[in-house]
């Protein structure tokens, strides 16, 4: 796709190839380590976007592991609407309000499993380089964003505890204060605010990292080794699930709570939101982060002192794991 | 419900009676001729709203023809927060942009059927009447908005047909320009845009209709003969499809076009986001609207020359039905 050179910024500057390298070579490792779990393979669509870019999307359907699993990568480039300006301002108050369109690069990889097993947790990966161009082709703002956070159906406390301690350790390699500030910026991000819960138990969060945070390299150092620390973070909790018995009655529960992530992902994930909204969208790769399946019954309540009780008011009131 | 009385707003204009009126008597009727049809009860959910007004929800889930059925009112008032506001701008031009809160009411009846069935269709209807009023409590605005649309997952052309006729008299009766103006507006309103498809066949969809169209009296004649074509517009459907022989394949199908209704409910509808936004509101009964189950599939294509290829060529380009 780094054929492609119609727009007004092509990824020629140094961050953009090595971001770029880096995710693919990423989603390669990723890619082979869940092949290994599953037994089955990804399926692997290569796609170009008219307005620039493209990008690579990994897909297993009904695996034996895993239900639905994605992992994409995208590098696009072109220029953004104004409505789409107007929409990012909110969150990049760096941006310019005062343009008709503004041309952008994004690169990132976004990856979210959802496993057959009711006792397996759903988790979900995004990891982002974004530039904004001058009318010459020259940076005029860059960021980093990303995160990854973990929803469990039956929660296993030492499962979130091992997801957020492995996390913790590759961000206290880089700044001690990353952790605690992007653990509560996940809380808040992963909101299902209209049901007053969170998505999941949470992981990290940040977007808009930039020179005001520390300087590109440094960040670059950090995202790398967030997203190195994934396959650590999620394979022993994968392993440890994956065959364990379940009844009908708590594949239905899994069910009702992939409702809830597809409320989340469609009525407040700003990321979908962008996606959708961005011309030229591939709709496939964004919306591989729905559930094969989903259920919506209506004014199910959990029985009192049962697993999924207490799981729902974990998600009421976000903890410390470690 | 009427007897709370602490907002600002109290549902004593004759408008606001009369509607309240109508609706909860509508609801019975369509209420008692499904219960008919599937055999089994709906549940009946009387709830307040802590800032003003309340509503029944009656809901059938799993039933013997009806997946999920929803039938409910709301009769709601008090004061719209400035985010609400500002949004309802966008559709509402004669709103004040310039406040800190809106005093308003709001009575409607809102209905979506879910059949078991993969030939019978899902449908969904709203009637609702809204007002905005001065700090002193006296009418400040107030419109009349509506419609009501057919989903099919499998197309029989006579059903399609049958349902726009009959919304088509009950318009004519009243205004010849309805009809025409109202379904070109549904076809406009119920896209699911990132898809570039429509939700299903259509119907009609208004919105804003105030003094500048017709007088109170006329409108609100003209929302009472649109409720009331409901049932004859849709019985005849439900009875001729509801025990239809059907396949695996075609329940399968029918589940991804769920999803699909999904995807516009929650990314698009702007009842759906002025219901999830307005404080205090009933989550329960606003995602009613959701199927009991869906299913997203990551590239799926219908066979070429297929039925089911063939609906979502026509949901492409919406057609002329009467």
């Amino acid at each position: 796709m780094l054929a492609k050179r119609e727009s007004g910024i092509t990824p020629t500057s140094s961050m953009r190839l090595r971001m770029e390298a880096f995710i693919k070579e990423q989603q390669q490792d990723i890619v082979r380590e869940l092949e290994k779990i599953d037994g089955k393979r990804f399926k692997v669509d290569n796609w170009d976007r008219a307005e620039g870019g493209g990008g690579i999307s990994c897909v297993l359907q009904d695996g034996n592991v895993f239900e639905k699993a994605g992992v994409n990568i995208s590098i696009v480039y072109g220029n953004l609407p104004r409505a789409a300006v107007q929409r990012m301002r909110v969150n990049h108050k760096a941006l310019d309000a005062d343009v008709e369109s503004l041309p952008f690069f994004a690169a990132g990889l976004s990856l979210v499993l959802h496993p057959n097993n009711p006792m397996a947790a759903t988790v979900h990966l995004n990891y982002r380089y974004f530039e904004t161009a001058n009318a010459d082709g020259t940076t005029n703002t860059w960021w980093f964003g990303g995160g990854t956070d973990l929803t469990p159906s039956y929660l296993f406390d030492e499962d979130a505890i091992h997801f957020h301690r492995t996390i913790k350790d590759a961000c206290d390699k880089h700044d001690k204060s990353y952790y605690p500030r992007f653990k509560k910026w996940c809380d808040e991000y992963f909101s299902v605010k209209h049901r007053n819960e969170s998505r999941g138990v949470g992981g990290i969060f940040f977007d808009d990292l930039d020179e005001s945070e520390k300087d590109q390299e440094n960040l670059f150092a950090y995202v790398q080794d967030c997203l190195k620390s994934f396959l650590p973070a999620y394979l022993p909790l994968i392993e440890k699930r994956k065959d364990m018995p379940f009844t009908e009655v708590e594949k239905q529960w899994q069910q009702l709570r992939r409702g809830r992530y597809v409320e989340f992902n469609l009525v407040h994930d700003r990321g979908t939101s962008f996606g959708l909204n961005t011309p030229g969208a591939r709709v496939e790769s964004i919306l591989m982060s729905l559930p094969l399946t989903a259920r919506w019954q209506y004014m199910h309540e959990p029985e009192k002192g049962s697993r999924e009780e207490r799981l729902v008011s974990i998600l009421r009131e976000p903890r410390e794991w470690v």
